[in-house]
């Protein structure tokens, strides 16, 4: 048996998220059909997270054992021939015997996208989470700050998926406009050794409270602290999620 | 009676094109329904050359006569409450009386979008034309410098909408690869005083040959002197094609 690790990308949009699911379409789903198609044997396919609905990726990162002899550089294409046009299958290569995509998983990446206003772009309505009014990126910069580091982000963990602890470590986030296009776009970029259910997004929608002034960027630590959800702000929109990187131990790869 | 300028932005895919017309959706059609809701009036918005179905505008232009007392300044927003997502309407403004989008217009720029591979993106697929195999950008490049200039581009022209004359002048044709992404892509920019009949498209369709070595750069004054379309390459497809920005004279303007 020989372990293969996929590097994924997904326009989530119209799927039903990236675990299988019975009332739709899902990406490990049209993932284990494309592997069926194309070598007849019925595995499972282990996914580095469970993007929910509406979630995309560049960077998704899968796991299978297999028995069948395709050569991991004929893969790829072989699967997009069997896959949707919303999934590519960017790179498969072999990997240790045990390999597994979220028990080895170091530290995962997500970008998420505001578009601000005045005016929704047509070309990324499935893509961020689009607000009109301004927002004060400085403060929402200066908020992010606070989350880097080993906390207890209970506050920021949407209930029907806990977790043995809530502590993780932020090792990077950051917020960074570009406003010289026609629609403008901040971008935020957060670097974890793992997160809790929809803790991007609670994150990014408290960060938002901070940009409308509801918050200051000094309460955040209070935030943290009260680990209580309620605490912190809301759940932003999945469409804005993308996730962007995986990464392993070395040695668990070669 | 006033004129009015409006920018457009759009994600053409699934509208049958700019123009009304029956079978279908148009962006025409949306924009004067939405106009009709605001103000109450029925009239023709012209724009300013008529995008086919699948062809995307970050910048094309309309203009209209109204009646009606309606803010310059509330326009784009007034009318983007009633149009889809994949249409919005970026700026409004009064213009001399007169002012009419085609006949005005001075110049007019387009943007062609290639995705090489060998991997497709779920995120560009109505957005650019798929290629896998490797192009030679260099070529290209050099090829295009030979449509900069007066000529006489019949031979590309599609058949359909006939002009007085087929002599254009491109001011400007650019090439550029960028690869430093997981899905690198070739844009192709081209500015004019006018363009025929799918003219866009038949000029990549025609560089992309050079692009593949199936016709050498310096075999494009040939094809131009031809005059014929079966001389030139085959018509690229709408997807890729974005209309940008339209120029007028300020005097027409303000």
């Amino acid at each position: 048996m020989r372990y293969l690790k996929l590097t994924v990308a997904y326009d989530g949009t119209k799927f039903v998220g990236w675990q299988v699911q019975k009332n739709g379409k899902s990406i490990q789903g049209e993932l284990e059909r494309a592997w069926r198609a194309v070598t007849g044997e019925e595995i499972r396919i282990t996914g580095s997270g469970r993007t929910d609905s509406g979630v995309h990726a560049i960077g998704q990162v899968a796991s299978l054992c297999t028995g069948h002899s395709i050569p991991a550089s004929a893969i790829a294409l072989a699967l997009n021939a069997h896959l949707p046009n919303q999934i590519s299958v960017i790179h498969a290569c072999q990997v240790q015997t045990g390999f597994h995509a979220i028990r080895d998983a170091t530290a995962k990446t997500y970008r998420y996208t505001i578009q601000t206003g005045p005016v929704r772009s047509p070309f990324l309505q499935d893509r961020c989470w689009f607000i009109p009014k301004p927002l004060d990126c400085l403060a929402m910069e200066r908020a992010g700050q606070h989350f880097i580091g080993t906390h207890d982000f209970a506050s920021f963990q949407s209930t029907g998926a806990p977790r043995k602890t809530t502590v993780r470590t932020i090792s990077q986030f950051t917020v960074q406009r570009h406003s010289e296009s026609t629609f403008p776009t901040i971008d935020m970029e957060v670097t974890s050794n793992g997160f809790l259910y929809n803790m991007v997004r609670n994150l990014v929608g408290t960060l938002v409270e901070v940009g409308r002034g509801k918050i200051t960027s000094d309460e955040i630590p209070k935030i943290i602290v009260a680990a209580d959800r309620a605490a912190a702000g809301p759940t932003a929109p999945a469409a804005g999620l993308t996730m962007t990187e995986v990464r392993y131990e070395s040695s668990k790869l070669n």
